[in-house]
């Protein structure tokens, strides 16, 4: 079945409120997840919200955590999240921050004791439209190695960047710095095929191609992916206060995530006429589009402008839910007993059953 | 012939001087490719200043520049290299962003109309000698092209990341977006080697292995080195006024670079005390060495660890100038007059004739 935009977002905001996330708390959830459904990464969507709840239950999520901030110099904040949802903290910090980038051009807030921060590439935008440039990293459940090691001590460690552009679509790279993440190798597993020999390694450091046997993941780009995941740890861990290593819970034991986040933005209109800066970007974004193609090649992207376009079509056509999902959401919904009266939710969980 | 590092430092600052650079600047220079060829990265060392000389002469290359700060807003700043050396722009801008950083706990410089900043790893140590972390990227000449794209107008865009530790061996990370520089290209075809398909394209777009037929060079993990690019290019030209894309200079042509940089640097000491912070990297080393090693690994390094360990043994040993390298220094020096009186240059031309 589809949904629209505005169902997943009221959707999840009745799941999230009714399993005891404060409103405020629910609705900047909700917009995340909702986001990442409508640009195609359905990992970060609606699937997240039986995670959540098994997170809830085990005592490592506080759905009303003790958010606050720490420490405070001006430029630069650091928040604790009390186990909180890494979403609505770093929404939260990115609040905060954008008021502190306005101020002195450039500002930085880090964050700790969070759950995972949802789908990166919403800050990007987020920060596009607030005519800002962004810089995101968080580190993550642990499933990498140090390059040459066996033990799983990193996470995926992703980036995210995101440039306002003016008529053409802002810029908003969000990036693993490993080559796939763990989901991709355990849908292979489910569906028996193999997988190639740059995505994982086993558990002594072997690459290998069998899903099962699947223990860290690879790094892109051998040392320099590593080292950029070294970074985000330094950056996410080291200046927040955030577990890094063996510190990190477990995934497979539901154990409090503990991770922690780094945000860096950074003002255009403090180096030069807003306006002239999107001119810029603007005359980048054509350029790039602009040049001779490879064989193959239809269209030349820039950074997100696949996931944007996506979001424009997805809003009008909305987002086809699988069985499986809508199986799931409905359990959610009953055991909850999510109720749609009075809130605009349009009797969803009753079409998901 | 083997040199120490006082040896090349003089060397370096006495062939800059003669060729019209300011005391001070040629002090600056000289110390990064020292560091350079120091650190085992001799694409950027002594080899580079017979192509510096030709920018001179061919007029891309301002030995006395007109270096200025063209904006200042506390915590950002832009300067204007006026053609100079990226190397002399760069360390001059570092000083002034130190003195920020510690002000407002993060600070951020860029600059424009330089040219090479050189080895980039360099001002990750600077900043961790200074218990600074350092954020530094440059475009450089275009040598890449958009994912999908066949012309060249993406430089290899590298990424410096310096972390002080406390008894460990600083984390300084300096990688490129793309898979192998030019440089490495252009050996391949010297020695009549093939190259791996992943490397470079041909002028048509298509993966080559012959080295002759190289045109673009290949991002690192194909989109996700393609947006770090991109990002690299954002940070360092549209808020420096550099040029980006058709507009940089050609290199073929001994054009003007005028390539921008950028420089984010953070005060750990705003966040937590200095050696709190210092025994976290410490431990975040230690953690990761004494990881379980994959087969074939004999020893797990952090990022930068080689190159600073490689330092130690060279400043011992020394560096081992091949004859090639000689004979091109001998000539410069000669076409220069580089006279050893008056420094501690010991007789180092001499030696070289």
């Amino acid at each position: 079945m589809v949904i629209t935009y505005e169902e997943e977002l009221h959707l999840v905001k009745g799941i999230l409120t009714a399993a005891d996330f404060p409103e405020e708390d629910a609705a900047l959830i909700a917009e995340v997840i909702t986001h990442s459904d409508f640009t195609g990464v359905q990992s970060h969507g609606l699937s997240r919200l039986t995670r959540y709840m098994r997170q809830i239950k085990a005592g490592s999520l506080n759905p009303r955590p003790n958010f606050r901030k720490v420490l405070d110099t001006g430029a630069v904040m650091v928040f604790d999240g009390d186990n909180g949802s890494g979403i609505a903290s770093l929404c939260k910090a990115y609040g905060e921050t954008l008021g502190r980038a306005r101020q002195f051009g450039i500002a930085m807030s880090t964050g700790r004791r969070n759950a995972n921060i949802g789908c990166g590439s919403y800050y990007g935008w987020r920060a596009a439209e607030d005519n800002m440039l962004a810089l995101v990293c968080c580190n993550t459940y642990a499933f990498t190695s140090p390059l040459g090691g066996a033990d799983r001590l990193i996470g995926t460690n992703p980036i995210v960047v995101g440039v306002p552009a003016g008529q053409e679509y802002p810029m908003v790279l969000d990036m693993s710095t490993t080559n796939v993440a763990m989901g991709k190798i355990q849908a292979a597993e489910r569906e028996g095929q193999m997988i190639p020999d740059t995505w994982a390694k086993d558990y002594d450091g072997n690459p290998t191609t069998d899903p099962s046997k699947a223990f860290s993941l690879s790094p892109i780009a051998a040392h320099k992916g590593y080292g950029l995941a070294v970074m985000v740890d330094v950056l996410s861990t080291m200046l927040s206060g955030a577990c890094f290593g063996t510190d990190i819970g477990l995934f497979s034991r539901l154990e409090k995530e503990n991770t922690g986040f780094c945000l860096i933005m950074i003002d255009p209109s403090k180096f030069m006429p807003l306006e002239e800066f999107k001119a810029e970007v603007d005359r980048y974004v054509r350029m790039m589009k602009g040049s001779r193609k490879a064989p193959g090649t239809e269209e030349i992207f820039v950074p997100g402008e696949i996931e944007y376009r996506k979001m424009q079509v997805m809003k009008k056509s909305g987002f086809e839910v699988s069985e499986k999902l809508a199986a799931e959401l409905t359990e959610l919904s009953v055991t909850l007993d999510v109720v749609p009266e009075g809130t605009d939710f349009p009797g969803l969980v009753n079409r998901l059953n």
